[in-house]
Parts: C-alpha cells; sequence; structure tokens
C-alpha cells in the first residue's frame, strides 16, 4: 500500500510548514493551534477565503508549486481588488489517499516561493486526509491603509470600466489543456495560454491605485461579463463592455483568429485574476498613471450606465454579442 | 440525475449564508469577496483554522447541523484555549456531488443556533463543489483582551495538570456508533455519550480563567494522552497523569465498567474538545474558583515535571499503564 512510510500530521508541519511561518513571531512556530495577527499601525485588518480542489480547479497532476501558487493567488487577487496588502494566510490541506512526502515538499517550495513574490507569510492552519481528491482552503489576511475597502457594490453612472492585464488567456488554456489530454498537440506559441492557466497572476500591484482610484472593484475568476454582471448587480446600474477594447495577450489573439468561437470563450471564460474596476472619469487618467507606476497595464474597455438590465458586450458596430452564459461556473462545471 | 434544480452558488449564498452575516457590518452582506474584521480596543486577533471531512471527521449521514456544530466547535475550542472570545468566522464549504439543498438550509441552521450560543458571526468564505465527500474548512477569528495569547510550550515543573469537563464521552460514542452501524443496539443509559460525539462542547466560557490562570493550555483533539505529550515536548517538560483523576462522566463510567478495556480509549481517544492546562500551584485555587464561576467543572488531573522523557498515565498504585498509542490520528485512520 502507497505510504505506510509517509510522515504523520506532524511531522509533516515540522517538516514542510513551519519554516514557511519562521518570519512570522505570532505564529509561534505553528506550535499551537492558533496565531496572534497584529495588523500594521493605521492599517484595516481585510479577510478573504477561497478555496481549489482537485478535478474542479485544478487537475491532479498540476505541478504541485502549480497547485500551491494557484490556492495561494486566488486569495491575493481578492485582497488586490479590494485594495489590500498581502500580510499572512491560513492553510487547510486535505490530502488525497495517495499523497506523497516529494509532492507535499513541491506544494511548500511553490508556496515559499510566492511568499517570497508577495511578501506574505503562513501564520496557521490545518493538515488533513481529504474525503476524496486532494483540496486546500486558504484564507488570507490583508492590510488596507486608510479607512474603507474598495467595494463591488459602489459604481455609478458614467464611470469608466477598466480591466488589468489581458483577458481570456486562462480560459483558453484550459481548453488547451483539455485538447491535450486527448493527445492533440498544442503548438508552442501557444503555451504562454497553458501556463497562465496553471499561474495566475494575482494584481497586487495594482492595490494602491484601486485604493487611491476606484469607485468599485472585484477580480475577474469566473468570466469578464459574469463577473461585470455581479458588479453591475451588486451596484444597482447596467453597462456595457467593447469587445474590440478588451486587451487579449498575444498567444490569446492568434488562437481567436485561428478559430473565431474562441472570443466568447475569452469574454466569458473563468480563472483570469486580473481586476475589473469602475473608475470615475475624473480620475481616470490618475488610474492609468498609477497603474503604469506599478507595471500592470489596464485597459478602459467600457461604462457603467443607469439601469437594472444585464450588461452586454458589443461587437465594433455597438451590436449586442450574442453569448451562451457570462460566465464559467466552476460549482456545476466539469 | 440529482439536482438538476439545485440552486447555484450565488444562490446559496444570498439564501442561507448571508443571514449569518447580517450582524457583521464589515462582512458587507457577502456581496464582496472579503471582509474587514475590526478587532475590539485593546483586544489581540487571534486566528485559527481547521476543517473536518466526510468519512474522517463526521459521518456523511450525520444531521447537517450536527456536522455545522462540529465544524464551527473544534475552532471554538483551539480559542478558547488560547484564551480568545470568538468573534468572527470564515467558512469554506465544499459539498459532495449529491448535496441538496435541505441539506444546506439544516447545516445554515445549525450554524445561526451556535451563532447565538458563541456571540460569533459569519464574515465570508467561499462555496463549492468538493472534489469527493464533503469537506468544512472554518478560520475563526478571536479576540483577545490582554496582552499575551496563552501558549502550549509554556509549562513548568510543578504546573498542576487540569482538564475541563469529562474525558472520553466522544471516543466512546464514537466506538458504540461503529457498532449502531454493524447492527447491535445501544442501551438508552449510553446515549449521551453518541451525543457528545456529534455535539463537542466547546469551552469558551473558560478563555477568561485561562488568561488569568494557566502557564499553559491546549485544547484536547486527538486524545488526552496524546495531547498531554504534545504539551510537554512543546514546553520541553515531562508529566503524570493519574488515571483515576480523570473525569469521566455517568455513562462513561457505566461503559468503562462494563468493559474495561475501554480506560485505553477514555485516555487515548479523541475528539473531546476539552482543555487541558497547566496551572501554576499558587494559582490553582483561584483557577478553580474562576472556572466554577463561569459552570465549567475542572480537574486536577496530573503534574508537570522536570525531564523529556514521554509522560504516563499511572493506575491507582503508581505504575504506568500500558497503553497502545497515546491518541487518536484522524490523519491515518479510518
Amino acid at each position: 500500500m502507497a505510504g505506510s512510510n509517509r510522515p504523520g500530521e506532524f511531522e509533516l508541519i515540522r517538516t514542510y510548514f513551519r519554516p514557511l511561518a519562521a518570519a512570522a513571531p505570532g505564529a509561534f512556530d505553528l506550535v499551537d493551534d492558533a496565531a496572534v495577527f497584529v495588523p500594521r499601525p493605521a492599517e484595516l485588518t481585510v479577510v478573504t477565503a477561497d478555496a481549489i480542489a482537485a478535478g474542479i480547479h485544478f487537475f491532479p497532476d498540476d505541478p504541485p508549486a502549480a497547485i500551491a501558487a494557484k490556492a495561494l493567488r486566488v486569495n491575493l487577487s481578492d485582497l488586490a481588488a479590494k485594495g489590500a496588502e498581502p500580510r499572512a494566510y491560513l492553510l487547510v490541506l486535505a490530502l488525497a489517499e495517495d499523497w506523497t512526502e516529494a509532492w507535499v515538499r513541491e506544494f511548500a517550495k511553490g508556496l515559499l516561493t510566492d511568499q517570497t513574490t508577495y511578501g506574505i507569510t503562513l501564520i496557521g492552519g490545518d493538515t488533513m486526509r481529504a474525503a476524496g481528491g486532494t483540496t486546500i482552503a486558504i484564507t488570507a489576511l490583508g492590510g488596507l491603509p486608510g479607512d474603507a475597502m474598495v467595494r463591488r457594490g459602489k459604481a455609478e453612472p458614467g464611470d469608466i470600466v477598466f480591466v488589468s492585464g489581458t483577458v481570456g488567456d486562462a480560459a483558453l488554456g484550459l481548453s488547451l489543456r483539455l485538447r491535450q489530454a486527448k493527445g492533440e498537440t498544442v503548438a508552442a506559441r501557444f503555451e504562454p495560454l497553458l501556463r497562465r492557466y496553471l499561474y495566475p497572476e494575482p494584481r497586487v500591484a495594482l492595490a494602491a491605485a484601486l485604493r487611491r482610484c476606484a469607485r468599485a472593484a472585484m477580480d475577474v475568476s469566473d468570466g469578464l461579463m459574469g463577473d461585470f454582471a455581479k458588479l453591475c448587480a451588486a451596484s444597482g446600474v447596467s453597462g456595457a463592455i467593447e469587445s474590440v477594447a478588451v486587451p487579449l495577450s498575444e498567444a490569446a489573439r492568434a488562437l481567436v483568429a485561428a478559430e473565431p468561437a474562441h472570443l466568447s470563450t475569452v469574454l466569458t471564460g473563468g480563472d483570469d485574476y486580473e481586476i475589473l474596476a469602475a473608475i470615475p472619469p475624473e480620475a481616470a487618467e490618475d488610474f492609468r498613471q498609477q497603474a503604469a507606476k506599478s507595471s500592470v497595464a489596464v485597459t478602459a474597455i467600457g461604462r457603467i450606465v443607469a439601469g437594472t438590465g444585464l450588461p452586454g458586450a458589443l461587437d465594433a458596430n455597438g451590436a449586442v454579442l450574442p453569448l451562451a452564459s457570462l460566465s464559467f461556473d466552476h460549482f456545476r462545471a466539469r
């Protein structure tokens, strides 16, 4: 049977997770079952929790470091969208029956790399056996300078809709990944899409610009149009996205050119972890400059308008594009 | 197929979980993907995360409200052991393929009951499909008046070892539950044990007495002797438990009398969620009084001694009891 020599829970924590908590005095080397979180002076504490599960949010044979990165980054993305800086996190790791020590080692290495990149430290959690496939639940704590979190429901008619980075890469990467699983070869020029599915890039660097300029924001996890609809609904407004303005990566543009049906994948597919923000027109130029300073590309892609109708995506002639569904629902799909 | 009419993630959150967040202004009705947690004045923030999984920590056919209670209470128990008062929590609910809306409704009702009992409020989380059986991961935030968390590793030779409530009920209840599953009938006088397995009682009321009197403390989740060994190891000390002093409920005493082999279940079985504390002798009387004021029974069951040997359980003649293993390991068992 697999794993009779595998370490127990406490050895795993001591060997692989305790080093991740070394920089946080309040984590007490993970010896206690709880930690003290001390916010920085004049910062509010923002908390978020997001989990990913094998076969739903990742493939069981994805590299363990990529799974670790995704588990952490989906949470960092939520913090960034709210204007909060990453500070600490708790990790619940539920391991499938066939887990190996090598997997845990690589998983922890992935976390360590991201801790360094994003300036965040493990302060607690739980390691356990899963009731099925591996599942990772992370709660992230962020620090918010100032006195107000950037909300989802504060957009107003006239606001300009911005999105960070490029849209659709992860969803296109997933569709290529599914083709690979069927034995198809993926051309080298599309490989960045595969990578983007594995390693979302949370826009942590954009948090300060959002705090300064955004009326409303959220991260795009379930698809651009679906998440835009949620932002509009929460704000009691409607809106329109100009599909030709939506920023695509070179690889995505090539794939959509080759297979035009993929335009709908771009507009409605999930896992982008870009930031969608409603910026008052008078702050738009400042937002562009602040984002540029942070080396995050931002693009104006639409407008908030009055009304409560479902927001649409417009083609180059201003006609509403027909989309089968507005977003990807991890809860139901696959 | 089951559940084509089942609500989606957002309807579930809106219908069943939003009401649980109504009392927390920083939860923003769960509309955002993050919440603001504001500690009370002069309180430190203590965080802990613990998860439970179907087939490992609970039976899939346990009442949903009992599963909810266990998921929350194992976390409240950790807060209490550290001297912290419950304030807020985030819930990651990963639902098995065959989930029903009725299950979620009863689960949320169970949470609401406990929120009222323990004075805690939902502020965020994630609802998703599970990669197998239902799994619930909760992160609890507590408020700690004063400037220091009660630690696990601060026990000193001479300290008196106290335990709250009664020990072994949950492990005995589990063993009865497993017999029931094989078709055996459980006598009425043993039913409290079954209930104790389903509904652990976190010793939230003891937090203040621990802050005031305890040198070290932890909750007993994996078994009295095993957890005592962890407390001793973290403190760099050894110790001894007098098995005749260990407080048993009436039902547990009756079962151990009928089946003496169950004494080892009592001493090493898990899921008690009582508090184990090392109290300096000069604070022992005060600790007893404070606990009595809080209506939590506490019993002196042993001593901390110098040394690094594994602590033992002594019989009535002071001889070390032979125990096959010191504690129950959810990570490996079942």
